[in-house]
């Protein structure tokens, strides 16, 4: 019988609590909204432990910003989030202290980029990216086979892009951006709410031929294309809100060539790019399995 | 007594080859243009053979592309050069077997930032960048502790960046920039050529106030703000023929703390940016030191 874990994804609107040992063994499985920390700590605990006896350890990926360095004292902690009564919560040492179980810790991205790796669409990769593009844009994934870490967590948002003089508004002028930091950052161009903004509708109402999404390609695209330059990632997952619009694919995928213009040669891209942009391979529940994977992956090495 | 290793740094223009344990204790050196292969690694062969009985293991940091990947069939080689007659050149393995020697081999960026890591300003660290802006631009480095690999070895040089609507020329155009594949990519706006290109004369004869610097550091620090979000290294060393212009430090600094806008809760560059971005501490020597570090941790695995 394979070993069980518990799984956390800790979203900043909601959690997702499971315990099973992969995506065709879920024994159990709870959602509830993201309020107080004392309060959603002590329903994440209250979950887990009816499992307790059968469990190997406990995996967290949790919004952020959060702390993934195990030498460092805050190791585990969520940081300098916004989020009201959030900043500085121990969220990897109070679930590991109330359950007495070893505890593998992340960011929601890196996270669900391992859970890709074990399972979905980075099986047998060593390098690759896993982006969100939904309320915000988030980036994490491996690097020869480790986690992607860094100074802090490496987000990927907030890269510069270059604009296209012909993309003006009804003003004539170019679309500012939303970012509170950058204006005309990736995320700032590209996220739900920047598309929201401009185009005056949520992106879910916008028909799949809007003019909109050939436009988010192209801002998609420039930063696949700074990615693969930066990275040479083996592949690249693109999930979140936004690209539940499966129209974007084949138009990133032909602006990323268009891009590059053949100065990377490589296979991979040059014919094979369907498999080199791709959905992620668990959808939306990446991100629950990859809590259970952190679960794993800390225990085992791996 | 230290270990010996032989150190062979193969430039497109010249290869720079050492006998030694690192920058304290090189016992011989020696320096001849790049040309032919057969002829070129004929003369590496014969000058370290000479040193062959007192050494451990051989490093080799070579211009590129290359296959660094050990599990390739054509690892060691460089691959798609233009360069005359190198193409599919067997560097490592013809080496290796003239010198019944273990090998360490990597692209010259990588091999200049193990140089740092193992003596130079990036020890310590496990996660960094190594840029050399000069006749292209070039990137390396590690993370995680890993020299930075991936599809293919990733450049850094040719990504995307916003142009800034009031840099034109004389002629009230943007400078389109200089590379073959992407105009005005990182490299074609901010390579040595691009400079002499803008600028018509060599840019080591511009002046040191001349308006080509504040330009040159603001396009630098875009592309390091990206690579600030996208990896989160812990510090970028720059070298490379145009970084002997030592004004551009402060100015590139400067730009990268107003671009990034705070965004980046890291103190080491809130506080600290005079030593996050800064000149390779082996300076010149990074190239062939490198490729001794390389041997080195080829043979030790560190």
């Amino acid at each position: 019988m394979a070993r069980l874990y518990g799984g956390i994804e800790a979203g900043g609107t909601k959690f997702v609590c499971a315990v099973g040992s992969g995506p065709d063994d879920i024994e159990a499985e709870v959602q509830f909204p993201t309020t107080e920390p004392e309060e959603t700590i002590g329903r994440v605990v209250e979950f887990v432990k009816q499992y307790r006896s059968e469990l190997a350890a406990i995996g967290i990926a949790s919004f952020g910003p959060v702390d993934p360095d195990p030498g460092s004292p805050t190791y585990g902690f969520i940081t300098t989030t916004p989020k009201p009564g959030w900043a500085n919560t121990d969220l990897a040492g109070e679930i590991g202290r109330a359950l007495d179980l070893p505890v593998g810790f992340d960011t929601d991205v890196n996270g669900a980029a391992l859970g890709e790796y074990r399972w979905g669409a980075a099986q047998g990769l060593d390098t690759f990216l896993y982006l969100t593009i939904g309320t915000g844009i988030g980036g994490g994934g491996m690097v020869g086979g480790q986690l992607m870490h860094g100074l802090v967590h490496p987000e990927m948002g907030h890269i510069r892009l270059p604009r296209d003089a012909t993309d003006r508004g009804a003003d004539d002028k170019p679309f500012p951006g939303i970012c509170p930091f950058h204006g005309d950052c990736l995320e700032g161009l590209a996220c739900g709410p920047a598309l929201e903004a401009r185009w005056g509708q949520s992106p879910e109402t916008l028909p799949p031929d809007h003019r909109a999404w050939p436009l988010e390609a192209h801002h998609l695209a420039l930063a696949l294309v700074n990615f693969v330059c930066t990275l040479s990632p083996q592949r690249i997952l693109m999930g979140g809100g936004v690209m539940k619009q499966r129209q974007l694919f084949p138009l990133i995928r032909r602006q990323v060539l268009e891009l590059l213009n053949g100065y990377v040669q490589a296979p991979e891209i040059l014919d094979d790019i369907d498999h080199y942009i791709v959905p992620p391979g668990l959808g939306s529940r990446a991100g629950v399995l990859g809590a259970i994977a952190l679960a794993e992956r800390n225990l085992e090495g791996y």
